[in-house]
């Protein structure tokens, strides 16, 4: 294991991404988003990422050329076209224009089309945070869950994420997929030869399964999937709004982020900022924020959401990232 | 049982109401709104919250006379103040704002604050879809829940609710509160001596249990639950949405809307309005939705979201409605 610090695994990837094929400025957005991600903790969209995004550069999965355009504006709301490829600097600019956009009209409305894997989504907000705005996130992502009532996979396990400013404190950073749990706690039960409980999966013929098994061969259910339809219409509302507001595909459109072929993803994502200044004001947005941290912190055992990758972070930088030797020679900056 | 005309159950509520004290108009909207929930069978938001409003009328709970103003305003964002009021004509003002500032802007939040019950939260949508524009709507309520790894009620069960229009089709209608079950389920398992899965009740010490009877006297969990810290999240983002941003009361802070003493709830809602039309173009948007609609019907059984609902409306529309004889003699519209 070698042990790189933060600006060192950025220049890593930026290399490994610009020698598949990848702009500039792709790589640069790339690159701070997946070491952001590897220092949070959350290395499922860390580094593990490199060559997955430089496999799909190379293979024409991703346009490494693209540089992302607002194709469509009107006042508060902007459609950016991410031209197929990485979803990081068309997520920025969705970001930075709405960020703009609700600080002169009290609320902004982003989407990214022809976009591709978009990481940690609530990370794309933290600009908007930083303003001292409010941020909403969406996106969707290849089919892994099957409507309400049906049998195959349609829609993506589909983030939502939230970020809310605090005065003189790191932002409350909600993020979560809508399936009732991660595909890895089926490989984990897997591997030790549990079963699961009905309600986490269905097998390949869309029955309900408690081996653990079949459920990687089926689809994930929606989180809540056991006692009623309520996580499937969250992924219906969130599929909805990245595609049909915005022109993006359908996950059940998408191949696999997790092949090597297939075609480019083209999903989408969408962002909603708002102003606290333009409603009830900073001083009662930070007054309410604070009540309600209080109040939460009564409970002991209560963790405010996204502290703990906050403090993650914080050690990455002073004491650098683990990254396995394998991935660095497998994938080497230069050669 | 008697059977009432639509307009005859609107005019029955509105008298009720009004003698109660509440002012013409809010009299007028409270009454279309219970009377369309209970056409469209969710009795539950229907008539029999008639006695409810007009006991927190009488009671002081809502300010009868109360009638909502644009409290700020901002470019596509405005903050209603329901002076207290129930919430139907606030929210209605709410909609029709935002409906008109996403037509020139693209995008709308429209803010309530100072509220009160606001019925079924993706009715309020409907004009907004009338007019082509996809709705997003979320809501708090008195406190029912816990945060992840807490103990005590602090969050709403905080309805979400979207709306998609389609081209000659009813909209797409999604309506969900964020706990894994409703209570009424609790209360079924009770009187029927069953005992409930872990992951739908805390007791009133904050326990986890599968005893209905102690999970009436305790707490709901969030949707998902059993596995996850997810639906906490969703009911903490909606918290905060609804309250920072618009300077409402948190779950925590208002009364039960099940009793008839207890404080003005003053609790919020937040409604986001989105012009198709501004951003993927409304021929887009259509082909989207009916490519989902009908991969989504490739599998049997598979329900379109608010089709149940409009058909019993219709229904209603000929048959009318089945009020019962005790609750029209005990609240007469005149006497």
């Amino acid at each position: 294991m070698a042990t790189l610090t933060m600006h060192e695994a950025r220049e890593w990837v930026e290399a490994v991404l610009q020698r598949a094929g990848a702009g500039e400025e792709m790589a640069r957005s790339t690159a701070h988003a997946l070491v952001l991600a590897e220092a949070q903790g959350l290395g499922s969209h860390g580094l593990s990422r490199v060559p997955q995004y430089a496999t799909h550069l190379r293979n024409g999965r991703v346009a490494g050329g693209a540089l992302p355009r607002i194709a469509r504006s009107k006042g508060a709301a902007l459609l950016v076209d991410a031209q197929e490829g990485l979803a990081f600097p068309a997520c920025e600019l969705a970001v930075r224009e709405a960020t703009q956009r609700a600080a002169e009209l009290g609320v902004a409305f982003a989407g990214v089309t022809n976009s591709h894997h978009c990481g940690v989504l609530v990370n794309h907000l933290l600009p908007a945070a930083g303003a001292g705005m409010v941020g909403l996130a969406f996106a969707n992502s290849p089919a892994a869950m099957p409507m309400a009532g049906g049998r195959h996979p349609i829609f993506g396990t589909n983030p939502v994420a939230a970020i809310f400013p605090r005065r003189g404190g790191e932002p409350l950073m909600i993020d979560l997929s809508l399936s009732e749990v991660a595909r890895g706690k089926l490989m984990v039960a897997a591997k030790e030869g549990r079963s699961i409980p009905e309600g986490w999966a269905l097998d390949a013929q869309g029955q309900p399964t408690t081996d653990p098994r079949a459920g990687l061969e089926g689809s994930m259910l929606p989180i809540g999937a056991a006692s009623s339809a309520k996580g499937a219409m969250l992924a219906l509302m969130v599929e909805l709004l990245v595609t049909a507001l915005i022109g993006a595909q359908f996950g059940f459109e998408a191949s696999s982020f997790f092949v090597d072929e297939g075609n480019r993803p083209r999903i989408g994502q969408a962002f909603i900022v708002v102003d606290p200044g333009a409603l009830a004001g900073s001083d009662v947005f930070a007054e309410r924020i604070e009540t309600l941290v209080a109040e939460m912190q009564r409970d002991e055992g209560v963790r405010l959401p996204g502290a703990r990758r906050e403090e993650r972070r914080r050690r990455a930088q002073v004491q650098g990232l683990p990254v396995p030797d394998a991935l660095l020679a497998q994938w080497p900056a230069r050669g």
